[in-house]
């Protein structure tokens, strides 16, 4: 469609209503966006029941608010009725108390028990991910009972290719998909089709733990029980979808010296995005000390010949770079469950080759171009390039080694990325930088 | 199971048969991966028929080598008979030669035809991706008949929650789920049952762009259409995750300045590691020598003032940090979709303010420890800090705008991160502190 303004604009509602009908609800809940609140509540209203629901679960919270502000008791409680408990339970979240209050008042005391029961679980846990709207058999059943039972409870469930098999205390035994329900013939018992081979997961999980479990065994939802193997919920791999995507950008932020933020960059305000970054900023500026100390010390070397001063950002900033190379991909790796704590012998190893292949070729070249083309005094130039070569190697094998550890002593290994790294480096490349020169140029420090 | 070792020692194969069929085949596939050759084709030959083709799919390529090594041409046949077509396209592109034509030797003539047809999609593309084991409905057929109709077809086709509509000439034309078959009237025609608003991608399409869609709509498949709407597969979402988990994996990779390598760091060579790192180094050191440059030209201010060294790798780190915070930001924000081209200016802007908040807190923070604790002289002190808010807000603006710039000119945003920005903002950062430097010092550059 063109432009819902116009349509507006023209008064041709009925027109605009037949059109929003056909479309896709994610795509009708974009053309909110850009409406005023009063034509928000217009158009709001003239989408089909059913659809609204749906349309308002993928709104913005702000035109959420708007919506649920504006409209009567009555709708709200048809809004509600029709929302899944997970939707309603990130919509409370989401909203101010007035808000909540008025989503309170409109549910069911049912509802209300189950939002509270939900709103316990912690936030990254998979009971805080999962959905309650699943459809569970009884082992009792054949797979014709089974299919009766779908036909009546099925319409209000989450789309999902798979349904549960309970006994009569709701403990769980395995899962049936809606293929075995179709092909396997109606007298057949559903603990002779079922699978019990599915992993479960804990409502207390944690949700990377969820999204590994998806990772590893590609089935399209995975149940959640409590701790007595009770069926509780189910969670679908398009909500690990969201998981994925918020572990990864939680990683990013943090490799970048960032307070991990789940709010997009253009919705933050200055103060926020400002207090994500301080922190770091100020811990890493205050470590650079060490870095300053080091060339305190030596500063009747510089002294002497500053021409060693010329090479101080190529040695900080390749050596930066060969550790935050070496600390990506081990991050990575254990983000991934590719790379294990015991595996660290085998990284130091490998890091050690590596930085020798690597840091010879840069220190060759490094030597062919400040001591012909710079024309830099050869021990100069040797001093520089076996400094790089040093530094490379202590580079790979603390940037390889550290989120090893990190891991180990419980934190995030994503906090051992390139600005910690850099830092450690630096030092340490200055060191070794002054030390060779103090020696070999014979200067006295 | 304890040790499958023990099993096969004391010879108790039964036992060990009966207890791997109880097992899911991706744990299955796992034990494999510790037998010796002769073990695991023991092993493998002990599975149920139709188990050993799934638990066949989820071995590493070196063990999937050695077993199509050993087998019998009456043994592979059967395990290609069951293996998915993408699945056994994936085997064809790991294995050499000799295995490839073993493969090939052992299709049926129909298969060997679809495969030539995958293997001419580019490597990232929809068509790359896809499964062709679907179900679908001609547009005559009524709920009944479909249902019929999957009965015959369905149990050997990827497990999904949606089958597809068609017409006769096989152009797509809407979804209908397992959900829809089972409770809709069966004498209903399917196509008023089915849903036309699902979008379709092309076998062309970028994965990303494909990932990008399972994430705006909560569909767990999208059909794959040709250029002239032909139904020709389907995407699964779990595809869908190791596509994502694969692009952001390139994304830390290309960030931290390497070549992106879809290979496990354990599984790599010190070689392929070394390639993979060496090319941004030697980029990114001979950058490091306008910094150099920089500092050559202010070699009498240094010699000077040489304490004015000391402050070097604080500015150098201080701004390459704030700079890369700015840039993971956007470069996170555009891969998500939640960035676009036009939002340049709002974003400018917004570091602007962010990077003079910041740089105000870091340089007092910075003038007390110095003036105070280091006992700097006022105008040095005043100087260091002058530069470094200059070198935040240098560092905020550019590392926040290049992404956008690069995504402009079609490279991949992720190649403005921290190691390219920071290379630019040492430059930066120095000439501002060796001009101001030599201005309120007085001092002869």
């Amino acid at each position: 469609m063109e432009n819902i303004l116009e349509y507006l604009e023209s008064n041709r509602l009925s027109e605009l209503k037949n059109i929003l009908n056909e479309e896709n609800p994610v795509d009708i809940a974009e053309h909110f966006e850009n409406l005023s609140k009063e034509k928000t509540i217009l158009v709001f209203r003239i989408l089909q029941k059913d659809t609204a629901s749906e349309v308002f679960s993928y709104l913005s919270s702000e035109k959420q608010e708007e919506i649920i502000e504006s409209i009567t008791d009555e709708e709200l409680k048809r809004i509600l009725d029709e929302l899944f408990l997970d939707d309603t339970v990130d919509l409370i979240e989401e909203m101010p108390a007035n808000i909540v209050d008025k989503i309170l008042k409109n549910s069911s005391s049912e509802t209300r028990k189950l939002i509270n029961q939900f709103l316990k679980y912690p936030e990254n846990s998979a009971g805080g991910v999962m959905t309650v709207e699943y459809v569970s058999f009884k082992n009792d059943m054949t797979i014709g009972q089974a299919l009766s039972y779908f036909k009546n409870v099925g319409m209000n469930k989450e789309d999902t290719d798979i349904c549960f098999v309970i006994d009569k205390t709701r403990h769980f035994l395995g899962i049936i998909t809606l293929k075995q329900l179709i092909i396997v013939e109606d007298d057949v018992p559903l603990v002779d089709a079922m699978d019990t081979s599915i992993p479960t997961v804990n409502t207390l999980d944690d949700q990377e733990e969820v999204a590994d479990l998806f990772r590893k065994y590609d089935y399209n939802s995975i149940p959640v029980v409590d701790n007595e193997n009770r069926l509780v919920g189910l969670i679908t791999i398009d909500d690990v979808v969201d998981v994925i995507d918020q572990e990864n950008t939680e990683d990013f932020h943090i490799m970048a010296a960032m307070e991990p933020s789940n709010e997009e960059y253009l919705r933050e305000s200055i103060f926020s995005l400002a207090k994500h970054r301080i922190i770091w900023l100020l811990v890493l500026m205050i470590s650079a000390t060490a870095t300053g100390i080091i060339i305190r010390k030596y500063e009747s070397v510089l002294q002497s010949v500053v021409t060693l001063a010329i090479f101080i950002p190529m040695l900080m900033d390749t050596g930066g770079n060969a550790g935050s190379q070496s600390a990506t991909l081990i991050i990575r790796g254990l983000a991934l469950g590719e790379i294990e704590l015991k595996d660290i012998g085998k990284i130091v190893w490998k890091e050690f080759r590596v930085s020798i292949l690597v840091g010879i070729v840069l220190a060759l070249v490094n030597f062919l171009r400040i001591y012909y083309i710079d024309q830099v005094g050869f021990t100069i130039a040797m001093v520089v390039c076996f400094s790089l070569l040093i530094t490379v190697i202590i580079a790979k094998v603390v940037g390889g080694s550290l989120p090893i550890i990190a891991k180990a002593l419980k934190l995030d290994p994503a906090i051992m990325a390139s600005p910690l790294i850099t830092t450690i480096v630096d030092a340490c490349a200055l060191a070794i930088y002054f030390q060779l020169s103090s020696h070999f140029l014979n200067l006295v420090s």
